[in-house]
């Protein structure tokens, strides 16, 4: 058998660790495939690694292993966590990183790693990646069932949602990612274009889930007391070098500037807020 | 068929997005294996790719699929291509990055992505590397023939070639590079050593591809007010921390420091010009 | 044959260089897999890379090749290597850059690359990776046997091993690496826990290779003029953003932060001194 192993963790990759929990994987799997969705992941910073994976996850084929390490708590008593959902693994610490992409899953089947057999012969305090984690993956990899790595708990760890507001008119989110390219990634999704001019809002957090449907030219995004109008369909759309609101490729409202640093503009930063405002088409 | 997909974009590796192309791929193609070149291309600096992928092609075997994604016309009209070219394939926006490699091939045969049955069934607007060219490469690599992705075009869009004007005794180029090193790349090449002391020049861009022969010790190279004396053989025919001028591995003009950091120590960038001079033994 | 191909340079990421290694590698074994151990060795810096491989190696299978190139000598005369140890194969240049981890090893058989048949037709000289160092790993890794590639030879060059005074009642070492989330490596190991509260500390480097007991509680780690009272069992002992000394994954003394960046908060930096103190309970 023949498995994707996916890697998500915040190693970095100036030291060994992550060509280190590789090469473990690869004595236990010849046969696996690595691909590295980040290492980038902010030390410690559990809700980036959990929303890096909810934006990457769902593209990956069935059978996937997603390897995922963020782990501030290792050497103490959180559980270490293999989770069937889908057609996908998960190996993770449970300490909610697997919240926001299980909630996409009726059927996810959780169990702590307890079985000595799939982890290293010694385990250190400090590197459970190398000694509980890679391992784990690497047997799911090579077909070993979820069932057999330990037994079935029920309950996993949650995390906090991001921040979002659904009010009449209105909905206030907060920025969760800048990216590579200085765009600014709120937590205000699924937003989805229907027809030239017309965006459907179904929030992916928070409480009220209603459906809202919002003309583009009528919307207004503020955020660091600056007012965007309307939602563009693309970066061209403005000039060069001029800011504007459009949806990301995963539904969020993301503000950009047309090849320029978005963030840097603003001087926004994760955390910060990010209201939509909006005519309701809906009634 | 297995076949390599070497990656090569702007996206940098804080995100997911190299993570996710890849996914997208693993889902068409459970054979095909990755090479990163390189995802630190400045954002949207195409001719920086361009150049980037005039030096890592060639040495790629047969049947390679080039996945080249730096697109600052994202969601614009700027058509998506793919290209057979000698024994390779590239899909890449059709906004001059190809031009400089094919510049080295007589028999390129490109094709607009037009087809959706090769698409990802959603095309955003912001991550055509994910929906758009992703796809088309992995179908490549696994079998598809270029002619299937979409019709035949004939003009790609070309990219204005880096400065290098010959004149008599001396070459004016600029610097196009500055690696991890600090080494200083121009463009002035090809150089090639013939013999112990001479260079042939065969400028590889410009007007004049004449060819032009000279004696290493004999050169000067000038940049930023400073003249180094001799085209040297290798680093450590300088003492450790002294600046130097040699041939870089893919038979450019490369100033560099001997263990040291040569663009730091000249404070000079990528677009500073650079002077070769030279007796001319030609004739 | 399908072996992996481990790398381990200091090229860095943003350039080319080794996506262009791995392309070669490619052409000549379309079979073998690559793991990237890490690219970020500090330019030039030979101890560095010989601490990464001593501490990456071993948790590779058998078989593996390893491409170390931290090359600060490219182009002069010294050799390039292959070397047979244990299970594994390294291809380095003769620089002590595989001083530490052949120390691990009786039994290693060591050639240097003189076989025009396993380097690329024209080898430059500033890029040895791509031209000797890479052709000669791919065909390892395609089961060419190490003494094919060249003449064997006795002596290897050594490297200075890490600063380690061992005195009565106290150890003197150095900091070797700062890692990506700022824990402070030292040179003072291997150290293991035995039972609850006691550790064993057999020293990896220097002279006196004495075996000591040492009682956690009652050891002091002194860096940067500060005292850190007993070795911890792991981070969460302290309250999250509070110094503790414990034992790293590698058995080496680290100075770390609970969710916090030690080398930071200490101002501390690689060759730094630390010391630890103890009293020795062997006798």
């Amino acid at each position: 058998m023949t498995r994707t192993i996916a890697l998500l963790t915040d190693f970095g990759t100036e030291d060994v660790y992550v060509g280190v929990m590789k090469g473990v994987m690869r004595a236990i799997t010849p046969q696996a495939d690595f691909i590295d969705i980040t290492h980038a992941i902010q030390p410690q910073n559990v809700r980036e690694g959990a929303f890096a994976l909810l934006n990457s996850a769902p593209f990956f084929p069935p059978e996937t292993v997603f390897l995922v390490v963020v782990d501030p708590g290792v050497g103490s008593r959180r559980r270490p966590l293999a989770v069937r959902a889908g057609a996908h693994h998960f190996v993770a610490p449970d300490n909610g990183i697997l919240d926001y992409i299980l909630a996409q899953h009726a059927d996810a089947l959780a169990v702590e790693l307890t079985m000595e057999a799939f982890r290293r012969p010694e385990v250190s305090n400090t590197f459970h990646g190398r000694d509980v984690f890679a391992p784990a993956a690497a047997y799911l990899a090579s077909g070993v069932a979820v069932t057999e790595l330990g037994p079935q708990i029920e309950r996993l760890a949650s995390l906090p949602e991001p921040q979002l507001i659904l009010e009449a008119g209105q909905i206030t989110g907060e920025v969760v990612h800048i990216d590579h390219f200085g765009n600014v990634i709120t937590s205000i999704g699924g937003l989805r274009w229907v027809g030239e001019d017309r965006l459907l809002l179904e929030p992916r957090f928070g409480e009220a889930r209603k459906t809202v449907r919002i003309l583009a030219e009528d919307a207004t995004v503020i955020a660091q007391g600056q007012e965007l109008m309307g939602i563009a369909q693309a970066y061209h759309e403005v000039e060069r070098g001029y800011l504007l609101a459009q949806v990301d490729s995963n539904g969020f409202l993301e503000i950009a500037v047309n090849q320029g640093h978005a963030a840097e503009r603003l001087d926004i930063k994760v955390g910060d807020r990010v209201v939509l405002q909006f005519q309701d088409q809906s009634a």
